[in-house]
């Protein structure tokens, strides 16, 4: 699958200087989704997965599928004051300023195996802060996969001893 | 599948009165988020949907497993300003307010068949108003499906004429 023709670049967005890589375009085409969402559950069989978290908002397109694929549970990590219950949060420097995420306090279980799965590897930030919550609850972060990788801005760096897969790399 | 004993159900939230039905707690059960996909999948088979659409957020979750399943695209309706691209827009009347929602121009094409997959059929502004906005763009709405209806709220007269059906409801 040529997933990169899929991809829409958006230049300036959300600021100057930044090429966004528009993902939408490849989700709402069938067979795209179909074989992007199919080879990140591939990558994640025999691992048991109990949980897929994915952090607000891309990251719940993209895991929900997968978690459905791969037979787990979701979680969402969220922005402050989504959730309806007590919640547990980190906060963390994101690209593009400093940023909240929550779960809620049941939301994993000692010893559960969770894979966390994004749109997008930028710098890392958003991915670790949210390992790092999901360890604090006692979970094992198993396997972070992302469709799109930006390389230059080294993530994986971030991200170092964890499990790190992306499909599509710029 | 026993949904109902898997939703927490939180008094006074997101305001004083309200019965909040929280269903994170089913969906990150592994068994019941299966089945709730699987099952709102199968109601869908011999409609040729092209493009699940769900709206921000919770909408995200359930309507691109459902894509998923029933190998459809993925569209997200979405809060204003979060979309990277030109988008068209629909201003509606929400249960706790007025609100908008946004989709990309090019999300919809023209004879696309649309089902519109959301965690909760409430007053079903939102749904009706998604469904204005898919129709302006020339999609045919097929589908309605939720994994909640809240029965007191005849949400169901406010989309009459449409294929509606929930799993659970209040």
């Amino acid at each position: 699958m040529d997933y990169k023709s899929k991809i829409r670049t958006i230049p300036d967005f959300p600021k100057e200087g930044i090429l966004f890589r528009d993902i939408t375009t490849l989700i709402k085409d069938k067979e795209a989704y179909s074989a992007l969402i199919s080879q990140i559950a591939d990558s994640l069989r025999g691992l048991n997965i109990d949980i897929v978290i994915g952090p607000e908002a891309r990251g719940f397109v993209m895991g929900s599928a997968v978690a459905y694929a791969v037979g787990a549970g979701f979680v969402m990590a969220r922005k402050p004051g989504k959730l309806p219950w007590k919640t547990k949060h980190i906060e963390y420097g994101l690209e593009y300023g400093a940023d909240v995420l929550e779960v809620h306090e049941d939301a994993i279980l000692p010893g559960q195996r969770i894979a966390l799965v994004d749109d997008l590897l930028a710098t890392g930030g958003t991915a670790r802060a949210t390992a790092q919550l999901c360890e604090e609850m006692g979970g094992e972060m198993v396997a972070m996969r992302f469709a799109i990788e930006l390389l230059e801005l080294n993530g994986r760096d971030l991200l170092t001893g964890y499990d790190v897969e992306s499909v599509i790399q710029f």
